[in-house]
């Protein structure tokens, strides 16, 4: 075992997971599944919007020549020969003096050229026949949405790689695409492994503690949209470990394990990649947390070899597994949202590493504030539960002071608010 | 039909949906189904942390009484007894002269107070036994990590109506709760309504537009941690539309609706609550868009009546269900993080109403800047595709201009990064 490991900066071991070749395949499925999913295939306009010169609002289609010398004291009056709501048609085209009763989204009857809104109108009732009357003339185009005046047919309207949100599952229900191309989720299998591990339903026993990094995993992973696979967790022996490892990785795309990458006696993980013939892109990174953090690749698949320390793990998982997952859904951005900020305490001690410690933003007045949630001893139990950015703090010769400008890994941001409050007022 | 509704503001219409007394109900689900949903009790510390005295670093425990007279010069022999790797325990207490080997986060052995790490120890093999040496004195609790030095048993770590994220997953695995009480999640009905929809499998026709609000609003449903039941579109029919509203609520906590809730003639929603006997909290909200937006309640359900136009009914949806699904779920924090910003575009048209612009956020610089997105006729289109804030524009006598302070309601934050760097270099 070689204990002299070479360190390598963040951004080359990052550089080095995201240039293996993973293999994403498409796959098509409805459209009610498509929530958080990643479009594999340019979304397209299949029809210009609207598909057809429709009215803004309820009113009376008319043609505009009808209306020319229209005013107060000359007022005009159209036959209504119909009403036409919206999702129907006219059933004959407009002709002089005639005017057709259309709600809000309707079609544009032929021969119409302008909608005058009920507002502007009025209506009577004579020989059995509807009139309205107007008083005021009209513009051709006036109060009609134009066939295509919003999207041409053929448009890129959203881009192969975007996440898919409410708003773009509109758009795919718009165009027709009730099947939508997306790429399959990563299987992700996941293991604990250390003796010293009890199961979330055992008692506590000397010198045990229980596994909590691996639902903290799963719940990554489901974060992030992938597929996790639990399987278990395992005690520090290298046969069983080795055994359980090829075994999964017969199921899945990538497979994370938590612990033994370090170099004491009970670090069974680089012995493993090497009998797997695993290529180690790198085991050791100049970072605090996680500066164990090992990945290999494998027959096209990854292992990453996180650490048992829990922060260290979370902050692994986030800036090595999290990207690879997103480039694996087909994300052109598979980065998280990087952010820049004000730190909004002291963060003395330094350190000639960077490091990314856990904290959390507030956005009060407009600017970026990031304050570090594990700096008392008390806060390191529950820092990554309030966790929802990772603060970049650059190693060097001194520590950090509260006002420093620095950048942050947005994680997520579901915060909530308590109240709901708007001041009324003038603009 | 009475045409002449009143406004309410908008946090007296969110006043009165969030105070309408909703059942809400406590189960009990797996650890490993809980990401997502939200803590229904408080988590509690069920032991301390660590739960027994443990060594930060591999290395040496040992007496520091035994280390006082230590130097360069006078280094101390100690005979090591053992060794204990983490989830393992000292078979005896050490007694003087003694030191037993530990690895990180193993039980301090009874006799000791203090551990000495590998790198500044000395070791040798003599007569069968093993040896290290230590050159300087240690102090009592040097390198050990007291038994709830970092939480007390009892304390409360996370409270009743947080959201389960990967680290609450984490604390709720530590603390061996295997089972974990939340709220269930409301059951949505959505119904879609006008006759000129057309399912998304259809081919366009005259007249018609396929329904994309219903898909939108079960995505919007999903984003907000509710389990949306989508019932089908429905012709402008009353009888149809009454009967199915009626046959769904046996099956629902919350129903949504689009379409109908204006004053047009084929606009059925006010009559269908009418008839059911609904409570109308409100028809009409000081507000653009979704000023129809209607909220009825009828047997401790809640009906929402949203508008047709998609962007009405997706700010009718995230002003008004999304705070009540948060607090259906149990949520402290029921509503969108509000954030300050500064408006990064002019939006020159003044409007007496309250307007809850579609918009992105942008966080340049350490500054909070947000941008409308679907101000040009062929951004409409795409705008709730790229909108991750509403931005409030409160109604008043002039517009607004760019680099004017305003409020947003932050949606979702999942936009992402194309590339990931960061500057090594001096802090």
């Amino acid at each position: 075992m070689n204990l002299h490991r070479t360190p390598i900066t963040v951004p080359d071991a990052i550089e080095k997971v995201m240039h293996i070749n993973i293999h994403k395949e498409k796959e098509n499925i409805s459209l009610s599944d498509t929530h958080g999913r990643v479009l594999a295939e340019d979304l397209l306009a299949t029809h210009p919007v609207p598909p057809f010169p429709k009215s803004p609002y309820d009113g009376f289609a008319l043609r505009s020549a009808d209306t020319v010398n229209l005013s107060r004291e000359d007022p005009g009056e159209f036959h209504v020969i119909e009403t036409v709501p919206a999702g129907h048609r006219a059933s004959r085209p407009i002709k002089e003096g005639e005017a057709i009763r259309i709600m809000t989204g309707a079609e544009i009857p032929r021969g119409a050229d302008c909608v005058a809104m009920f507002e502007i109108c009025g209506t009577h009732h004579k020989e059995g026949k509807d009139y309205m009357t107007l008083k005021r003339p009209m513009t051709s185009g006036q109060n009609v949405i134009e066939e295509g005046s919003e999207t041409e047919e053929g448009v890129v309207l959203v881009s192969a790689g975007t996440l898919i949100n409410p708003g773009v599952k509109a758009l795919l229900a718009t165009f027709g695409y009730n099947s939508v191309a997306v790429f399959r989720k990563p299987k992700i299998g996941v293991f604990a492994t250390g003796t010293e591990l009890l199961d979330v339903h055992e008692e506590l026993a000397p010198g045990k503690i229980r596994n909590s990094n691996a639902p903290m995993i799963v719940s990554q992973i489901e974060r992030a949209g992938g597929e996790p696979l639990y399987f278990g967790k395992l005690d520090d022996n290298f046969d069983l470990c080795y055994q359980a490892f090829t075994d999964a990785l017969e199921d899945v795309d990538f497979l994370i394990t938590t612990g033994g990458v370090s170099v004491g006696d009970y670090d069974l993980m680089p012995d493993i990649y090497e009998k797997l013939g695993a290529d180690v892109l790198f085991n050791k990174v100049g970072m605090r947390p996680g500066s164990v953090t090992t990945v290999a690749s494998f027959n096209g698949k990854l292992l990453f070899g996180l650490s048992g320390n829990p922060s260290a793990c979370y902050v692994g998982f986030e800036l090595f597994t999290y990207p690879v997952i997103q480039s694996f859904l087909g994300r052109t951005r598979p980065f998280h949202k990087r952010i820049e900020a004000v730190l909004g305490h002291d963060f003395e001690k330094a350190n000639p590493f960077t490091r990314f410690v856990r904290g959390f933003v507030d956005f009060t007045g407009g600017k970026v504030h990031v304050y570090p949630t594990g700096i008392d001893k008390s806060a390191v139990v529950t820092s990554l539960a309030s966790t929802n950015v990772l603060i970049i703090l650059r190693g060097g010769t001194k520590g950090y002071e509260k006002g420093d400008s620095v950048e942050a890994i947005l994680l997520d941001e579901s915060q909530g608010q308590e109240t709901f409050e708007i001041m009324e007022g003038s603009g």
